[in-house]
């Protein structure tokens, strides 16, 4: 798989746009985005499991079903959540205008929306929004799209790579937005995932599904599940390669997948919401992957070990107590703790270490922290950030 | 129940103490604490679930199998845990040394730790420790007991009751600490109960596990499980007044000292570490308790909604969405939710409010946050605080 430019228009067939439609008065930054495929593609998606599941969430859960799509339309600033009957209304009337609009069937229009919850979208500044990304739609768009989608992000976020598959090459886009918010709001997260091959729908919802468990569901900047969490994988077919199930090429696109999506999960970690650090978390030694997981899951969520990332601080002790509350059984004295290159614990005692040796790893805006529990085989990579006064600032500071 | 004072001392026949023993040379604080009872008392213990346990969790785990014990022995600054072989020798050595210096059986001494995890005691500074707290132990001893068990604590946190049971009084006294960090370390609580009712060990045991149900498994202040929290309950019979299984006295105990173990536990959230907020989180309407507890448990360890309490802002979408992830089944369109006496939602959608009297209520230092989710008669209470830029201060800034 090589990196190339192009995000989420890299791939043959679509186009991307994304304006300002105003649903934020004060604001000149973009808040509509659009992502269409010249012809129909084949749609998976991934979603929030909260109960509280925003409007949108239900309509693109049920255009998943049929397996095809043409695009998807995103707002931010309104997450048109907790909104009820006139929620629903909402995005339907939104698809109509989508499908007459683009010449498209409103079955075929997923859509998203991230920002403030419990409050109706503004249906006239959404058609407006409609009519100006489907008059900007472009081989060029998937920058606009990526910047409208933006909550609190810091960054816009486009990814795009190519890779060599048997038949031909392939290509794969994306866009994302992640640990955002908007005034009274949750952190959610975002991402359209485009790919110029041909995939068949339950191919594609088996290859989004193992690629998303090990990259968007490895990730926590706050441990809260927002209600409107979407991960989307249209692929059109212009490539005229097709992935065939149990294919060699089928595994090297998988492959290709589960990296492009954790390159895209971890910049999301990065621009996490007051994030100063970047930690990757690797356990081993479980009976299970399973076990290795929630491990690895405990300390990236622990308040304790995020804080002492955050205060630099190589504080075994936080990593061990977090480890052994995972819910997962494992013999004390065989905890092996490595911190960069530096052994802190051997046999679940402290090592022979300088303490400045362990320090200056934390130093660092990056860093990884290696946990063996055993001599199983279980292992798992996790990957979360720290909790800074810049996050309590974010959330609790600010309101508009 | 009455309030009265004396702390852990109140209950005819216990004797408490707290020396310094200079654990933490830079510190002129007590850190060493002895509770007494004059005669062989029965004691049950509730403790971490921690895979980490420190030693002395594993030593106070025998002691309670066996009903009976004197007295336990604290110290502070260090936690014995993480500690392996040497810990284990530790511990015994420790309870050798009180039995000798108290005449009484090793096997009879509760020991508990707390500070710092991996560092071997120093042992001593603990001996000298049990030396003077046994020299000094008086019926009046338990402030100082309170105060030498105090890690981050701001105030030392004692308690008392009277009961008047059917054959007559009893007194129920507690000392405790909690939401504490020293230097690199974690939070851990601690509380330890006399009484001077005569209890058989096996009930003991039944009213305890159902009283810190309800009551310290009903609290969070950062949603870490430490290696050491311990609940002892000391039971000497010096007044007299045997509670007998299923008597109407037994239940009148039973209640009393959930009460009385609740009044503990809010006062370990109010003091929790940075807390400015105290917030009582009632959920009802789900099928079962349970499930009530689950959605009140996942509001109050929800860093979004503890943001949002530091940050006095009524974002009843964070709530809600807190709501939807606890992994409880309900119908987003029967919540209703109450702050104060405000009802922000109803039927799932925003009701109609004033903003200035949701903002009123979170202004105050405590309030209540309501949940209704349905018809079902499951109901459950929870106690947090919120999440402030002191905590993230506590656990980041400082290192000794």
């Amino acid at each position: 798989m090589k990196p190339i430019e192009g995000g989420v228009t890299a791939p043959q067939g679509f186009r991307a746009s994304g304006v300002r439609a105003g649903l934020k008065p004060s604001s000149e930054k973009e808040d509509c985005a659009l992502v269409f495929s010249d012809e129909a593609a084949t749609v998976s998606g991934m979603f929030t499991t909260n109960v509280m599941k925003s409007p949108p969430v239900h309509w693109n859960v049920e255009v998943c079903k049929s397996g095809y799509a043409r695009g998807v339309f995103i707002n931010s600033v309104n997450a048109n959540a907790a909104t009820g009957a006139q929620g629903k209304e909402d995005v339907r009337a939104t698809a109509e205008r989508l499908a007459s609009t683009l010449g498209a069937s409103y079955s075929e229009m997923c859509i998203c929306s991230t920002g403030v919850i419990g409050v109706p979208l503004p249906m006239e500044l959404i058609f407006n929004g409609i009519g100006d990304c489907a008059s900007s739609l472009s081989e060029s768009g998937s920058l606009a799209a990526a910047t409208a989608i933006m909550t609190t992000d810091t960054v816009a976020k486009e990814f795009a790579a190519e890779i060599t598959l048997e038949q031909g090459p392939v290509r794969l886009g994306a866009i994302a937005k992640g640990s955002g918010m908007i005034s009274p709001n949750m952190a959610t997260m975002i991402c359209i995932i485009t790919t110029d091959a041909a995939i068949a729908p339950e191919l594609s919802q088996t290859l989004l599904r193992d690629a998303v468990r090990s990259s968007f569901n490895r990730i926590s900047v706050d441990n809260d599940m927002s209600t409107s969490d979407t991960v989307l994988l249209f692929a059109n077919g212009r490539s005229s390669v097709a992935v065939q199930e149990s294919s060699a090429d089928a595994s090297t696109f998988a492959e290709s997948l589960t990296a492009f999506c954790q390159e895209v999960a971890k910049a999301l970690v990065k621009d996490g919401e007051g994030a100063t650090k970047f930690v990757e978390i690797a356990v081993s030694g479980t009976v299970t992957d399973d076990g290795a997981e929630r491990i690895a899951r405990a300390i990236g969520n622990s308040q304790l070990c995020k804080t002492a990332f955050f205060g630099e601080d190589p504080n075994w002790g936080r990593f061990a107590c977090a480890a052994g509350y995972a819910g997962v059984d494992f013999d004390p004295a065989s905890l092996d703790i490595r911190l960069g290159g530096v052994q802190l614990t051997h046999g679940g005692l402290v090592a022979d270490y300088a303490e400045d040796d362990a320090a200056a790893v934390m130093l660092q805006d990056e860093f990884r922290l290696e946990l063996a529990v055993g001599n199983g085989s279980g292992k798992a990579v996790f990957w979360t950030s720290d909790l800074s006064h810049e996050y309590v600032s974010i959330n609790a500071d600010y309101r508009s």
